[in-house]
């Protein structure tokens, strides 16, 4: 479903799949995307002067489908089931709840997937750069375009968290509060080895053909679950995986035989499933613009470096992290929590998961979005 | 320079290269790889009795050069350098240091780049795949031809812990205490799904030809550096690598451009540095079967399980491990001195270098050495 420019805050139906166009957008390192579209859900309903929205910002390989299930135009169900509906955390009686696709992406907004205006043919090797700033630049673009001037809150994990922590700080007057949760100041070195490891894998891949394997009727998947194998593994803590893997063999399988074969480990065969799941449902460009997104994310860049950016901070921002995250260690969300200059506090999420545990500690994080929304802030 | 089994205690020069032939093994798993040799450096003078041996264990990508400079034979300075020689931890005027090469390498004990008795070239993907306990075996077999039976102790981190803490399960009476350090008592899930990636990165490569790549003028060196890279990654700190990379552009290069360019991080090319220098130095054969082997160990394997194997070992054996250590977390050495049937203690290196603690901080490393070998336990 579409909506022109000139219907603004005309929104679809709860849950299903709404597009804004905005235009033109120039990136923050001076590329420009022409005729960008923004496909978003929304959950709740709108009200008249439109002050009752909270943003929501997806993950990497997430999408605008928040919530609801698996169809045939959704590969997943929602990423935060159970967190939005009538008087869940995000209650939808209350709020107008919104969740953009994010430009790179591969599911509506336009990404390196998406037909050229200039040929209709997918942007492959041509598509941008995106930094997470430019995330924020098309969000903002798109929500003015249905007419939303004012967020009650935005929120994120991951390169959510990056995205609502960049909303904080580029439009400031825009966002009533912010809940950044499992990511940190900027791309730490650490995460830049994986994740550039991760773009190596897909781009040294034959079927990559420089970014321009569209027409050609493959696609990197090989390359593309080598990423997703190790990025998995980034995502979940060692605790949880141990508890459900141990070094038990694959049913069937004997990877303790005389010879080296292809025989599994249970663990081996759950990361296959994985890097397959991923590879029928996300496109590789998409994933390598997004990871290279995650690279460049830096609240510093041209702000006087990091503290300088966070103690400039006015939004009423809250933090959330969890404690056996490897990705994104709980210090970097205590190093934000120390320095932003208007911190509305840090909630450590005790959980075996590790980075994921935002996504999977249902009780924990509706409370800490209850309590986020009901703190008054004014 | 060689020995052949006819002169026991031979030993070559302090610091140079012996071998010891040991015959035909037989696998854990059951297959025979006939005509083993060993490689071998010692430090220190064996006494007349033999009874002053300490045996040191490598890891994945070390050799038995565990001190002395790089040199046209040794790609590499020795692994510990300056804690063996005169009045060092390990004191050479009183202890006779040996360190094999483990079996399945590529320093000179036999692995799957050595020739294959039958027709001279490389094993390939005939050499067997080797468990903690067949490597431990082997050199029981070594030293043994050496005219040694007993060890005053056995020091090891990471495979070499391991290596370390079979010796002491699998000939108790052969061991005086034992030194393990940054392992755990088996292989954690996270560590097969990671290390399985690495092996799957090489076997991937057009380049490993099953693994007889050999005669065929090529080396998989894309997938090895790939699995360097990822390797490396888990060898260090998160902290550390970020104190010294941080987000900064490698000289030169603009990884933050308007287009994604193959400008890199200096964290980039830093893992690129190591990936190359490990090509260069180790056989891609090698590393798929060391990594595989890592991937076994368990020590509760047919011993009735973790717990029960730990209860029912008798010596005396020191755990330490570094509290940053992603590959190999710290509550595994917890679990490990937790409960051993015979455990002198447990020390934490407190480190930003993680896994890799155990080579780099020397000071603490060294004092643990010497309170190792001090401690009485007759």
């Amino acid at each position: 479903m579409s909506f022109s420019p000139s219907t603004p805050a005309a929104l679809p139906p709860e849950g299903e799949p709404g597009r804004v166009f905005i235009g033109d957008v120039t990136t923050e390192a001076g590329a420009v995307i022409p005729d960008v579209t923004v496909e978003f859900e929304r959950w709740g309903r709108l009200n008249d002067d439109c002050s009752n929205v909270i943003l929501l910002e997806h993950a990497l390989t997430g999408d605008a489908h928040a919530s609801g299930p698996s169809d045939e135009y959704h590969p997943t169900a929602g990423w935060w089931n159970g967190m939005i509906g009538s008087a869940r955390a995000l209650d939808t009686d209350e709020y107008c709840i919104i969740c953009t696709n994010v430009i790179g992406g591969c599911r509506g907004t336009t990404g390196p997937s998406s037909p050229h205006p200039d040929d209709g043919k997918p942007w492959g090797s041509r598509f941008p750069a995106i930094s997470v700033r430019d995330t924020v630049t098309v969000e903002h673009l798109a929500l003015q375009e249905l007419g939303i001037s004012r967020l009650q809150a935005v929120i994120g994990g991951s390169l959510g968290g990056a995205r609502a922590l960049e909303w904080s700080l580029m439009h400031p007057d825009f966002v009533g509060k912010a809940l950044v949760m499992c990511v940190g100041a900027r791309a730490s070195a650490w995460q830049i080895g994986i994740q550039s490891a991760q773009i190596q894998f897909i781009e040294s891949d034959p079927d990559w053909h420089g970014g321009d394997y569209y027409d050609r009727g493959v696609t990197p998947t090989r390359g593309l679950g080598f990423a997703r194998r190790v990025a998995h593994l980034t995502y979940r803590g060692e605790l949880e995986m141990d508890d459900r893997f141990g070094a038990a063999a694959q049913p069937g399988e004997n990877p303790l035989g005389a010879m080296r074969t292809e025989d599994r480990f249970q663990v081996e065969s759950y990361l296959d499933h994985q890097a397959k799941k991923l590879a029928q449902r996300f496109d590789a460009g998409s994933y390598v613009v997004l990871t290279d997104t995650l690279n460049r994310h830096n609240i510093g860049r041209d702000r006087g470096g990091l503290n300088e950016a966070l103690h400039s901070s006015t939004v009423p921002t809250m933090i959330a992290g969890v404690d056996t995250d490897i990705l994104y260690p709980f210090h970097q969300q205590e190093h934000l929590a120390r320095n932003l200059g208007n911190c509305m506090g840090l909630e450590k999420i005790e959980s075996a998961v590790g980075h994921d545990g935002f996504l999977t500690e249902f009780e924990r994080v509706d409370s800490i979005v209850r309590n986020f929304l009901a703190r008054d802030v004014s």
